[in-house]
C-alpha cells in the first residue's frame, strides 16, 4: 500500500469515477456495485483488442492486464499471487473448494443459521450423495456465530468434522460474522475451512493469515466494484496439499506420460483455462483501485452509510429494519407494513433507486428462525452513495403506500 | 430458417461485418474466431448497461437479449430452448455433466485415441476418485471411430459401460468422428452419450436427434464467432432424468422446506446463476447470425477453404499435412522439415498471420500412436478467409526458415 498513490477520498471524485452515479441512486451494492469506469474502459479495449487481434492473441500481448487480479487480490488479502486463483465466479470458485473434498458417509460439515441458499443446496446435494451430515451451528443472543457450541460440536459431535463452510457477510440481515474465531478454532482442531466472503471482499479488510481459513472465495462484480462474471479463490498452501480441486481441465493439471496427471503449482489447479478474459482484466483494475483508496476506510465509511441510513429508514412510520447483529456492515435490510417488498422495489426503481429483495428461499433458516414475512427489501450502501442519496430513498420509502 | 432472413453470403461483406478481416490474417478460428461486429457491439453497450443502470436491473431490462442465445442454439441444434443452458464455458458445461454421473468402482469410460487433454485429465481424476476405467477404443484405419470395436467393448467388456464420452472434432489433425454412429450405439445399448462438440458447433450441421447424444457441449468462441468466457450445453429430456448436475446453486435448484432442494425444470439445472450476461447476449447474435447464414452454408465453405489449404501447403518443399480421416473439417495441421512449430507460429505473427501450435500433451495418446513431433502447428479456416488469404500464409511457411 505505501509504494501506489493514495486515492482521492473526495466524494465528488469517487462519484465523478463512477458512470452510473450520474444516472441512478443505487442501493443494490450488495447485489453488484456500480463499476468504476476505469473497468468498463479496460473492458471495452480487451473486447476490442479480441475482435482486431484475436482473441488467444490478446490474451498473449496483456499477460500484464491479466496478471494483475492477482497481484491485487494478494496484496489485498495478504498472500502470495500464488495462492490466488481466478475464476467464472465465487461460486465456481466455491464449488471447486466444496465438490472436491472427499468426504465419507458419517462425515460432518458445519455450517450457519445464515447461510446461503446457493452454499445450502450444494451441501443438500453432496449429503444425498456422500452420506454426510449438515450440522448448523447455533447462534449468539447478538446473532453471531456461537464460538462455543462450535468447538464444543467439534470436539463433541459424532462423525468427523470435514469442513467448517460459513458466510463471512449473510445476504441479509447487516451483519458479519466472526470469521476470525472460527478460523481460531479450525486451526486449533486442524479442520479445513472454507470462507465464503462474497459480500466482505472488498467492504472490509480481509486478511487470511488472520482470518485462519484454508480457502476463501470471493466475486468482483460486489463491494469490489468489478465486472460480473468473474471470481476468485484464495487457498493457503496448506490447503492445496489437502485436497484436489473438485473438476480438472488441462490448465490446471498436465496431462503426463503413463495415463497420469500432474496438477499446477499454486493456486492455478482450481482455475479452467476458459474465462471472460476481459473481466478478469477488469477485475484486476478494481481491485487497485481499492487497495489505493484503501478497504479501511472503504470499511469506515461504509459503516457509517449504512447507519445513517438504518437511522434515517427507523424514522419512518411502520418501517422495520431487521439487521441485528454485534457488528454490521453496508446491507441494510427493512419492510414497511402494508407494502410488500416486490412493490417497494418497483415502486423505487421508477424513481431511479435501485434496491433488491432478499426472499426467504435465500437464507431459509435465517428467516424461519427469526419469523420474517417471505421476502425483505434490501438497500445496500457502498463508499460513493451520498447523504443525499440515502434522502431520497428514505422519501420515497416514505411515500411508498400499497 | 425459412422464417429468418438470409445473410449474405457475399465475402466482402462478411469480412466487412469481421472488424479483425481488416487487421489481421486470422488461422487461428480453432482457437477463437474472429467475433462479428454485432456481437462485439452488444457486449459494449450491455456492459455500458450495467454501469449505468446496474448488473442485476440490466439483467431485468434485457431479458429478451439474454434469451436470444437459447433460442438460437435451440433452432441450431433441432431442439427445444428448455434443453439449453447457458454457462461460463464449453468446459463447465461439460464438467457439469461428467463429474455429475455417479460412477462406481469397475465402471467403464469409453473414449477416443484422439480425445482432448481437459477430458482425459477429468477421466484420471474421476478413475482414480472412484475406481472407474478408461477404455480407449481403436480407430479404423482410416482414423475414425471403430464403431465395431465400440459395440464389442459395451456388450461383451468386463464392468459396465457407464459413459461414452467422445469429442466430436479433435483440436488437432482434422478429423470429424462419427458421432452419429456412437450415438446409434449409444441408444442401441442405453448407454448415457455426452458429446463434446467444442469444435464441430458452428462448423458443421449438428441435429441432437440424428446425433443420439444425451448431452452436447459447446463453446461460443471457435466456430459459433462469440465472445469468450460462455459456453452451453444441451440436455436431453431423458439424461436430465437420469443424472444430477455435478454441482447446483440455488439458480439450479430451489431450497424448499425440510431440508429439501427441488431442481429447476429443463437445462437451467446446469447453469449457475453468475456468468457473463454481456458474453451471453453475445453468443445469441452470433448464433443468429450463424443461423441465418445456413450451417450447411458454412460447413461446405469451410471444407472447400481447407481443402484449398491442405493442397497448397502440400506444394511447400519440407511441409508434411498431418490431417487424415474419412471426413475432414476445417483445421489444418502441418509441421515443416526444420522449423519447429514455435518459431513458425512466432514467424507468421510478425507477419500478421494468426495460427497456433497443437502440443503432444493436448492429444496425447493420438500424438503417441502417430510418432507425431512434440508439437504441431495448426491453422483453422473459417468462411471469412480468403483466397488470398490463404496464399499469403502459404507464401510465409515457404520463406519461414531456422
Amino acid at each position: 500500500m505505501s509504494t501506489v498513490a493514495q486515492r482521492s477520498r473526495d466524494l465528488p471524485q469517487l462519484r465523478a469515477d463512477t458512470p452510473g452515479c450520474q444516472h441512478i441512486i443505487h442501493f443494490n451494492n450488495a447485489g453488484a456495485a456500480l463499476p468504476i469506469k476505469e473497468v468498463v474502459d479496460i473492458q471495452h479495449a480487451f473486447l476490442d483488442s479480441e475482435a482486431l487481434c484475436g482473441g488467444y492473441e490478446t490474451v498473449i500481448t496483456e499477460t500484464e492486464a491479466l496478471q494483475l487480479a492477482y497481484n491485487e487480490l494478494a496484496t489485498m488479502l495478504n498472500c502470495s499471487a500464488r495462492n490466488i486463483a481466478i475464476l467464472q465466479s465465487a461460486t465456481a470458485a466455491w464449488m471447486q473448494v466444496f465438490y472436491g473434498i472427499p468426504f465419507q458417509s458419517g462425515d460432518r460439515i458445519l455450517t450457519g443459521v445464515h447461510e446461503y441458499a446457493a452454499n445450502y443446496i450444494a451441501f443438500l446435494q453432496v449429503a444425498k450423495r456422500t452420506g454426510a451430515k449438515i450440522e448448523v451451528i447455533p447462534e449468539t443472543a447478538d446473532n453471531d456465530v456461537n464460538l462455543e457450541a462450535l468447538e464444543h460440536s467439534i470436539v463433541h459431535g459424532q462423525g468427523r468434522p470435514a469442513l467448517l463452510a460459513f458466510t463471512h457477510i449473510p445476504t441479509n440481515s447487516g451483519r458479519v460474522y466472526s470469521a476470525e474465531g472460527i478460523g481460531a478454532i479450525a486451526k486449533r482442531h486442524g479442520v479445513p475451512f472454507l470462507l465464503d466472503a462474497c459480500q466482505s471482499v472488498g467492504q472490509m479488510p480481509l486478511n487470511v493469515a488472520k482470518l485462519g481459513c484454508n480457502w476463501l472465495s470471493g466475486t468482483s462484480r460486489k463491494y469490489l466494484r468489478g465486472p460480473r462474471g468473474v471470481g476468485f479463490l484464495y487457498a493457503s498452501d496448506k490447503a492445496m496439499q489437502q485436497s484436489e480441486p473438485a473438476a480438472l481441465d488441462m490448465w490446471g493439471a498436465e496431462w503426463v506420460t503413463g495415463g497420469q496427471y500432474r496438477l499446477q503449482p499454486g493456486a492455478r489447479r482450481y482455475e479452467q483455462y476458459e474465462r471472460c478474459f476481459a473481466a478478469v482484466a477488469g477485475l484486476g483494475v478494481a481491485a487497485r483501485y481499492a487497495n489505493e483508496l484503501g478497504v479501511d476506510w472503504i470499511w469506515e465509511r461504509v459503516q457509517e452509510l449504512a447507519a445513517e441510513l438504518r437511522s434515517r429508514l427507523r424514522s419512518i412510520p411502520g418501517v422495520t429494519v431487521h439487521d441485528r447483529g454485534r457488528l454490521l456492515c453496508g446491507i441494510v435490510s427493512f419492510t414497511k407494513d402494508g407494502v410488500d417488498s416486490a412493490q417497494m422495489k418497483a415502486f423505487l426503481l421508477k424513481k431511479m433507486i435501485n434496491v433488491s429483495i432478499s426472499p426467504m428461499t435465500s437464507t431459509r433458516l435465517d428467516f424461519e428462525k427469526h419469523g420474517l414475512p417471505e421476502s425483505v427489501v434490501r438497500a445496500s450502501v457502498h463508499y460513493y452513495n451520498s447523504s443525499a442519496d440515502i434522502e431520497q430513498l428514505a422519501q420515497a420509502v416514505s411515500d411508498a403506500h400499497q
